[in-house]
């Protein structure tokens, strides 16, 4: 049959983790925890499976969890999120997403990148005709030149996706760059998708630039965020957005006829969960010390690198090492030394490879002393 | 801003189910059971939870369970599905059959839509800009005319939509049916969508025809099931899609960055949970007793109808209780009466009113006696 994406292979993700799977290598590749969640969370969910919370909750989520992440988002950011309205539960955030896109672009609407980027954002642009207008962010400060984004926005733009805490360069936007875009949309009708997924994961006393801290911004984004990152549950899929009423109520024509409604005893056991400010508020020093150690691990090696600012991911050059492409690098990583790493070639526009590569820390201190034992050798 | 999907509002089940439960109404509107699903399924997850299957799922959704699954429908229906090319778990049905449209309808492209149709099918297709064609069965039979069907059939036509046990009417195809959808699209690049939700609820002997029965369709189809419908948890979102390689690398392509995987420890717990077959080779026995109670119930009421086929719906005709329209009839029934139903209207070609009512008979005993009473009265 003939193809709609026919570029489209499978993520790197699943191929590196099938990699490092037959190679028993240790895998910082696929971002994902390797350690257990809160068993308290987990005795939640059991709770709700036995209260009968089995059918299916309403489109949006359930109200009490709406209230919940809006009021914590009200708190957090200074916003004015209400549950009837602006927020709906989704299967992860990738969901939200795709979903998001779904609503809005059409065939020949621009939708303005920001490259290396998650790999998600591009084929649900493709799948409805639009066109993403890449944005190189140059290795290794992954800025963003505003200026340049100011040339490539045209009449057609339709949305401009921004990521932050950055997957996969670990680099955070500054208030400075929120107010940047918002001089650049106001008074047009471009909307954001701003995918905060790592919201919590901020580091050395630095703050999260949520969009939701900026009116003028807010009033025109898609906000994306995640539980699986936030309490150790990637595999349970549940994220939501918020955005205002009249974006939400496109979202919601979409998301109703392509997942209905999201897991509901899940809801019920985050919403009891996230009653406890603690269960997230203290996952910024628990990523803090992951990173710090992970660096300490390897502040001798070969690699070069600035600290994470944010998310689960550290980026760093290689090239000190060797000037092979990052994805034979990676490749002969896993194959000759047992390490699984994501290439961030993969990510950039035309494939740039900067030499660089990206290694997940979320993983148990064992595993990271493990990996670090190999980077020292390179 | 503009919608994709101008004249979609909210689906008819949120909007009953709301009404239902601001008239504290008896609610046979939604499908879903208000009963609990075995507590041994509920061990299954607490057990997947606490052995840390918290992580993501490859994207297929766990090989395990694929592999059950496969081995389920070949024995069933004499097919040759296979684990690693052929099926994927995805966030419920709806989420498989949504990610099936997107992975191949394009603008223009002709989708053969049979009416009255669950309502999910339509906007799927008009956000790809594809033109739903719509073929109105004619209640209280609701059967397809296929001579119809090769008249709508034209070069554009890109897939066929089918439904069976067929939600609302009840009613289920026969293997003659499956053989002349056969003999029209042999020879064309026609593909189907098989929404086989109901699979094991048949009553009174009869047998589901499959897709996956007919190999000349089976090579050509997208077929959807469904774990919500079937072990009683609306609310989980688990559901698959099986289909030839070529087809699923397709569809694959979407998923993964629609919602990538879906629920891991819920996947886990299913599959143990299949290893036992009566735990879905009774389901028939179950809801053909909820069928003849329901209809033993109301046999004496001025509704009229022919029992139920398949699905967990009865649909009936009040025509000898009133001339109003359907809609009106059905809020009528919640606000003065307590008892919620589907007005059939809803998912006929424009909106063609025929009289009729669906009746979700998945709730307990005695919820059917105290909906029964109400009907017995009118
Ligand atoms: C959905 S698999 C990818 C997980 C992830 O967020 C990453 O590794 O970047
Ligand atoms: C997704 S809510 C609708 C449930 C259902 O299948 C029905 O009532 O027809």
């Amino acid at each position: 049959p003939t193809s709609k994406l026919p570029h489209i292979g499978t993520t790197i993700f699943t191929k590196m983790s099938q990699l490092a799977h037959e190679h028993q290598a240790i895998n910082l590749s696929q971002g994902f925890p390797n350690y257990s969640p809160d068993p308290v969370l987990l005795e939640e969910v059991f709770k709700a499976l036995q209260n009968g919370k089995n059918q299916y909750a309403p489109l949006q989520g359930i109200f009490s969890l709406r209230k919940t992440l809006c009021q914590k988002l009200n708190t957090l950011y200074g916003s004015n999120y209400q549950p009837e309205t602006n927020i709906t539960l989704t299967a992860g955030a990738t969901q939200a997403i795709f979903t998001a896109i779904s609503a809005f672009i059409k065939a020949e609407d621009e939708v303005i990148v920001f490259k290396p980027a998650y790999d998600c954002y591009e084929p649900a642009i493709e799948l409805y005709g639009g066109k993403p207008v890449l944005i190189q962010m140059q290795a290794p400060s992954y800025k963003i030149d505003w200026e340049e984004v100011a040339a490539k926005i045209s009449s057609k733009t339709k949305m401009i996706i921004i990521n932050s805490p950055h997957n996969p360069s670990g680099k955070i936007l500054q208030k400075k760059d929120l107010e940047q875009l918002q001089q650049l949309v106001e008074n047009t009708n471009i909307f954001i998708l701003s995918d905060e997924v790592y919201e919590h994961l901020v580091y050395d006393d630095q703050q999260h630039y949520s969009v939701a801290r900026f009116p003028k911004l807010a009033e025109r984004s898609f906000i994306t965020y995640s539980f699986g990152k936030t309490f150790h549950v990637t595999g349970w899929k549940l994220g939501y957005c918020v955005a205002p009423k009249a974006m939400m109520k496109e979202f919601n024509k979409v998301h109703q006829y392509n997942v209905f409604c999201v897991n509901h005893p899940m809801q019920v056991a985050i919403n009891n969960y996230l009653q406890e400010e603690k269960h997230y508020m203290q996952l910024g020093d628990f990523y803090q010390q992951k990173r710090d150690y992970f660096l300490s691990l390897i502040k001798e090696s070969r690699l070069e690198f600035t600290p994470s600012e944010g998310t689960y991911f550290q980026a760093a050059s290689y090239k000190n090492i060797s000037q092979e492409k990052d994805t034979d690098f990676a490749l002969r990583l896993i194959q000759e030394k047992g390490l699984a790493t994501i290439p961030i070639s993969v990510f950039n526009k035309n494939k740039q490879d900067d030499h660089m590569l990206r290694f997940c820390f979320a993983k148990k201190d064992e595993t990271l002393k493990a990996a670090a034992k190999i980077i020292n050798t390179l």
